[in-house]
Parts: C-alpha cells; sequence; structure tokens
C-alpha cells in the first residue's frame, strides 16, 4: 500500500491527505436539515449528514488528491450510528481508489494489538470465509507501550500490504511534555524514530520506503527535520498544517531529496474551507467546490516550498 | 464514580475488576453454535456469541465484584457488529450497577480527545435532547500526547462525575521500551505519574482518591511500588494478574495502608477459567460458575496477600 501512496502522490502531484473530520459545526446547515428531516434529530440524523457531507467532498477531491484521513474520534462521538458512517466513508473513498489513512491511534499489549489490527487493516475468518471490520489502508499507532504493542499490528501489514504510522511528534502544543524530555542526550521523540527505522527496515515497500511510517506534526518543523534524518526510508504524515498552524514554508524538511517522504494533512483547513472568507463565494450549497480549491491551493503552498 | 467504585469494593471486599475480554477461543462451542445457528457464522453470529458469553458471566459474578472492564478490541476486531455487542455489554452491567471501565486506551490531540471522551464517558446535545454513545464510567487513556490529550477527558470526567485510568507503566513484556528510560534521574513513567497526581488533585472524590487513576501492570511490582509513593491520591488499576503472570505476593505494594487505592484485573483467568484444569469440573456448560469460582479464589489470594 506504501507503493500505491506513492504512486498516487506522484500522479497527483500532491503529497496531501484530506482529513476528513467531520463536526457539527462543519456540516452545512442544508446537510443537517436534510437528515434531521428523514433520520430525526438524533445521532443516525449526524450520521447521515456526516455521511453526505463526506460523500460531497470525497467527489470533488478523489481525483486531485492520493489519500484521505478519517479521524475515527469524530465519529465514534455519535457512538454506533457515527461508526456506520465512517464505516461507509471507509468504503466509498475505496471505491473511489483512495488511499484510506484509518486515524485511529491504537496501541495496547500484544494480543489486544492484534485484535485492533484485525479489525482495522486485517480480517476474521469464519466457516473458511474471511470478514473484514473497517478495512483502512493504514492506521495511525502509538508507540508507548514498545515493540509489542507495534510488531502485531506490523504482522497484519506484511500479510495485508498495508501500512502503519506510528506517533513519534504530535502536532499538539502539549506534545512536547513526553515527547520532548531528554533521554542519552536525545529527546524520546528521536528514541521512537530509531524505533520506527528498526521496524520499519523488516517491512519494505518497491519504492525504498517501508510499510512502517510516522506521525511529526508540521507545527514542529525542527523536530521533522530531525525525525527526517533519522528514518529516511519511513515516509512521514505530517498533521498541524493549515487550521493548527503549520505553513507550506515548514514543511520542506519533512521531505528527502527525491521529493518523497512525507504527506501532509489538512482537515478543517479544506473540509470546512466554505466558512473562511478567502473561499466565502462559494457559499454553503457549494462546500464540497471550496474543499476542492482549498486543496489545490495547499498543492501550490507545498509544491512551491520545496521549490 | 470513585466514590461508587470505592463503595462497591468495600462492599463485596474484592478489589477486583474483571476483563470481559471476549475472544472466539474462549467462548463454549454450544454457544457459538447456537449464535451461528440463529445469525449465521459471520461477525454478527460472533457477536450473539459474544453477547451471551458475556451475559452468563455478568449474571455469575455481579454480586460479588465491583466492576467490570470490557477490551473494546476484542469488540472492534468484528467491525460494527462487535460494537454492537460491546454497547449491549457496557448498558447490561450498568443495569446490573456494576462500574463499567471501558480499556479503550483513546488519546490524542485536544479537539480530538474531546470528541472520544464525549463518546465514552459524556454526551451530544441534539434538538435539546442527550444521547450518549457508549456510556461507559471509566476510560483508560494513553499519555503520549501529553496534558492537552488528556485534560479534555478530564473536562467530561468532571461533568459527569466519571473517572480516567492513564496508563503510566504497562503490564506487557516491552512496556520499558519507552516508559522506563531514564530522564532526569527518573524512569519516564515517573514523570507520568506525577503529571497523573497533579491531573488528578483537580478533580477529587469524597472519599480521598481522584477522578483520575493510573494503569500500572501487576508484572510490575518494583515500579508498582514507586508509582504508588508519587500518587498516593490516585486509584490504580492493575492488569496482568493471573493470565499474564502476575500474582497476589506482588500485589501488596500496589494498595495504600487504608487496604484501597488499588483495584486489580482479571480477563482470560476469569472469563477462561473453564478452560483451566483447575476448574474443569465445571464443563464448558457451567463456564460462567467456573467465572464464578475463580473470582472468589483470586479474591481469597488478594485479601491474603494484603491480609
Amino acid at each position: 500500500m506504501i507503493d500505491k501512496l506513492i504512486t498516487k502522490i506522484q500522479k497527483t502531484q500532491a503529497p496531501i491527505v484530506v482529513g476528513l473530520d467531520p463536526t457539527l459545526k462543519l456540516i452545512p446547515k442544508q446537510l443537517l436539515d436534510a437528515a434531521f428531516k428523514e433520520k430525526g434529530e438524533n445521532p443516525e440524523g449526524v450520521a447521515e449528514a456526516i455521511w453526505n457531507y463526506n460523500k460531497g467532498i470525497v467527489d470533488a477531491i478523489c481525483d486531485i488528491v492520493p489519500a484521505v484521513k478519517p479521524q475515527i474520534a469524530m465519529y465514534e462521538t455519535f457512538g454506533i450510528a457515527g461508526l456506520m458512517a465512517f464505516d461507509k466513508t471507509v468504503k466509498y473513498c475505496k471505491e473511489k481508489d483512495l488511499v484510506v489513512i484509518g486515524d485511529i491511534k491504537r496501541g495496547d499489549i500484544g494480543s489486544t494489538s492484534e485484535a485492533y489490527a484485525q479489525g482495522h487493516l486485517g480480517k476474521v475468518v469464519l466457516g473458511g470465509k474471511e470478514y473484514r471490520g473497517f478495512d483502512e489502508d493504514f492506521a495511525t499507532v502509538n508507540p508507548y507501550l514498545g515493540s509489542d504493542g507495534v510488531k502485531p499490528f506490523m504482522k497484519v501489514c506484511g500479510e495485508e500490504k498495508k501500512g502503519i504510522f506510528v506517533l513519534v511528534k504530535t502536532s499538539n502544543p502539549s506534545s512536547g511534555e513526553f515527547q520532548d524530555r531528554m533521554i542519552d542526550g536525545k529527546e524520546l521523540f528521536c528514541h521512537v524514530a530509531e524505533k520506527v527505522a528498526e521496524w520499519g527496515s523488516e517491512l519494505m515497500g518497491k519504492n525504498g520506503y517501508s510499510y512502517v511510517g510516522a506521525v511529526v506534526g508540521a507545527t514542529y518543523p525542527e523536530q521533522g527535520k530531525i525525525a527526517r534524518q533519522i528514518m529516511p526510508k519511513n515516509f512521514i504524515l505530517v498533521p498541524g498544517y493549515g487550521a493548527q498552524g503549520g505553513k507550506g514554508a515548514d514543511l520542506a524538511h519533512f521531505f528527502n531529496k527525491d521529493g518523497l517522504g512525507a504527506i501532509v494533512n489538512s482537515s478543517r483547513g479544506i473540509i470546512g474551507a466554505w466558512q473562511q472568507e478567502k473561499y466565502a463565494k462559494y457559499g454553503a450549497e457549494a462546500y464540497a467546490d471550496a474543499a476542492r480549491a482549498a486543496v489545490l491551493d495547499m498543492k501550490e503552498d507545498i509544491n512551491s516550498a520545496l521549490g
């Protein structure tokens, strides 16, 4: 799947992943009204609105980006109904040939990580037939439990030719609280990055990059530079661009000299573009066109920064 | 909820939480056969078997333990159908007045942690009406992202009078890989424990313990002793007893002198007791009675160690 991701990045010339992180505030009123009328003003209604909202955006951007990243928390908050919208969204994005990165940040002890890995990347076999749970192409994984929380995901990735992005240095303001603490002369996130490089060497794709990638926030460009050096063969998923404050100019060091090695996420900046002054002309009805315009602007911003 | 947990521990004299972590291997054949006959040999069939299996165990133990801890990964592995069994299990356990600790190990950047917190401990309000997602009483939380990944959970805990257990030192073999690394003369898990104590001081229950607890594995008794000292007012959820190797004698240091301060989890050791030689006389049909017997033995083991 890392090979497919790279091929699609090269084809679209857009190292961009659109975060499908729907919230009630981002969904245009006409979609909420229609869904509530059909299903009621309840979690089922919200799930219907989320699904229609996502579908509109996916239809508008699927030819110009390689990947999407639905953040499962935004669905889980509406319980089972929300997770059904997550499931439907993942399936639809895959139909549209988008690479789907499930932003699930799971991680547990061995047998439990294995259950998560099966549910999100793999399968269960019942009566000789295969069943897949959420079936994303990649998943994000939390490393706090160490190797035996990560390796079950790698095992499934090897079987399914899928991938993971391990949290190394997250984009949030307090990420340094533990991740930047010094251990033997290096920050904790550097030690995690070293492990990612080590884990990743066991699962290499055809294009010179590993099935095992890392998450490093755009909000920390200096740390991005260091992470890039420690993990030359691991793709970096870069959240924090746009609404969280990361800029195109900050991104250059996340990439390798081959122009590859990173994929930059924007969520609210794209899916909520219609609410921004810059894209106000589109209005709520054309929220998906606003998202497309925002992707094209982001592409230009990143490509000009990469020179 | 921490006050309710303490009251129930005192009433049952059992600082025990039963992990409801169903796997296909643990479910007796008669339950699988019946469920497959009704729903088909597919995830819906498994979910039905899981639900019946859990219900049997809950009915058999609800008067002798204060709490249960369903591990969501074991349900998530079967996709939506599995999560519906999780939801049903949580609701049933609450009907039986058990405290439900959702072992979800979530944690993300601020707004995303807020979404998880709402979905698992809180509510959403739609059209003036409240809707609850999974509605556990406690949730486990991963601290790798620092304070702003944890505080949204605390905010919801304050509103709902619920609680969290933050991963400090996990029970798995590789937990030391990052958690035991030395930072300023102390292991990382000690720094996390200090933060738990700090966070916890903002949300105190009536019985002298905080809404914010910690997870420290029974497999690391020495670290349990240290964690206990750093966090005198934070309850410790102790996994790793039984199947993972932790013994009653290892547990004394996890408790405070008031005999409180810790609750010990056993999953396979209880719900899979019927497969152990010790409880073989019960057979598959009486798997729930075997679970009850295993709880009573565990209670004796812990209480004699605390003696």
